[in-house]
């Protein structure tokens, strides 16, 4: 993977693992347009590159992210109504973009986890909270809507949270996300999140890459199509994969009773 | 808000609070199709009201509401299949207009909350139990069936748990209720009840009326359109929101670090 | 019900109740090609059978299903590619028919519930495992994939706790099962689930047997269409049921006070 030049973000990437951290402390992380616009070019190189099997989200400075820029909107403010629709729609493109990555997507989220950052959490495939992180979607009472977010939500923890959260801004805890379904772990310390985060990229590891993409790819398209249609598909998947070399490798390292190639 | 002349439900507005009282004390409140047109007639008058921003349903006598009423069984018997199958889906329809109200609706569930009061306990947006408030789907134990409540009820709390209480008739706890997410609260007293709907009326009070009703509304299509036109749409009523009335007030409020109008 | 001649399954039916052992112990009850057939022969039969209200789906010597059979897969790849294809389809196919039986479907859960036998147990109406049994979706540890097991999954437990569970390979408790909503109870002991099995007959029982098919009929429906639609339907379905026999003699029961027929 060429790491691109980044203002917003950084980058690294270690074992196969890419970590990008959002990088914009004196604003706990608020998601800039230029950091959607990043974002977006490290998403599109990621969707080409098969040697990355994981992404870590994570901010910098203790924050997750505390939501939209204030600077944008008030540029956008000068343009006018089609600025604001764009600026919108561009972070739910990214959103978009960021659920159908073909790597596992790991948010490790701390202190603010608000609005857009709330939103970049709810398309994760495995979601570490701090016990004491801060989630909101405070954005009604700022008299606007969480527009590309809502709907991202209601996918995540079922409308029936969602309604609850979004129509009344209520603050919750880690543990209670864990408790929602929003995140799958709370952990009491830094120390306790890196250790999960250690153990969730070690299962990973013993995943085979394409195999994982494959899986995750139908298991997003449960929301797109029928079932019957689905299994047929999925089916033609499975014998693709059987004989595909990591079904062949998979299948001959069980045998031999040793780990497969991508496991090592 | 012009109020009604009303034989089943007591209803008090105060405040932008419109509390509605299921009246039926001597049968627990049962669902007769005169308390269901008259909460038709309610739901009717409130889609075009601004005034109200939360709607809070309640029984009278310590339950919520039965089921359906027995009577109306009897007098639908002796006209026909017709009779049978209107009166029921008369119920669903102002089920569906409930769903759909721009309000916030607050559910406060005593006692029993049984068939069509598990129904109309499914659409509302914040739900709050007691403790010991007796939940359950007992048609099928009647050789009936739940038949406009078990589609509310799938989306509730997903097919899996449905399926079971419809089809064992369990009754529950509102402390079970709240492990299923049915409701997102459950109370050991009145007072602490009381306490729970001060707290989601305020936190309600923060949030900007038409925000909060765009919001909703943008929820509940997730379950009609796909994701992609979603997205695009939020974004023009996002644009559309930053330039309302509301949205003015709440940045310049916000940038003024003080309360906007909608919350004094 | 003519019970048919099986190599792979012992059935037992008793007091409208059919027992499906899954009988293949020396291989923790694998799910072999012919398990798959027989299966589907019981689960066509049942389809027919009014006097079968529920069915058991259990393992034989402590295990309830540890996935798919290596054997059956060596077989297919002497055949080739579409080989594969029409026996991962086959085993959704079961899958979708098992889905879908008029009688309520109650699974134990005991020792390995891994691969197909995680997604048998999601297309049951009450689940009840052991504390310590063993969950986990293992295919992309061998580099396949859990083709027609994952859309199960996540119509199961919703896309959060699915994606996940498939992109890891987590192993986890019947405990952990019960807090994710993928089973209904957990139970410490064999004497408790058979307790807890007991219980669920008993309330089944007290169930009309068609109203509670064409219940979970409607349940399954809502996956399929429109809400408004679906109410129609429902509408149609209620008045049909008030005046079948059974809704005839569920409304005399209980003016009568006495027990109705299908309950006694």
């Amino acid at each position: 993977m060429q790491l691109p030049d980044l203002k917003t973000l950084l980058i690294n990437l270690e074992q196969g693992v890419l970590t990008v951290t959002l990088n914009r402390p004196e604003s706990r992380n608020a998601m800039s347009l230029s950091m959607v616009e990043e974002l977006t070019q490290v998403f599109s190189q990621l969707n080409q590159d098969q040697q990355v099997r994981a992404v870590v989200l994570r901010g910098a400075g203790g924050h997750f992210c505390a939501g939209g820029d204030i600077k944008d909107m008030a540029n956008a403010r000068a343009v006018g109504i089609d600025a604001y629709r764009e600026l919108n729609r561009a972070f739910g493109i990214m959103l978009e973009q960021a659920q159908r990555l073909p790597q596992v997507v790991i948010a490790l989220l701390e202190g603010a986890v608000l609005g857009g950052g709330f939103g970049l959490a709810c398309v994760s495939d495995v979601a570490i909270a701090a016990d004491d992180a801060k989630f909101g979607l405070p954005e009604t009472t700022l008299g606007i809507l969480p527009a590309q977010i809502a709907p991202f939500v209601a996918k995540r923890i079922g409308l029936t949270q969602a309604r609850r959260l979004a129509l009344t801004a209520a603050r919750f805890s880690g543990q209670e996300a864990a408790r929602l379904g929003l995140v799958h772990f709370s952990e009491a310390s830094a120390a306790e999140i890196e250790q999960r985060l250690d153990e969730t990229l070690a299962q990973i590891k013993r995943c085979a890459p394409q195999a994982n993409a494959a899986t995750k790819a139908l298991l997003l398209d449960t929301e797109l199509q029928p079932l019957g249609q689905l299994l047929d598909d999925a089916a033609q998947s499975f014998a693709n994969a059987v004989l595909s070399p990591e079904g062949i490798e998979g299948t001959m390292a069980f045998v031999q009773k040793r780990t497969p190639g991508w496991a090592e």
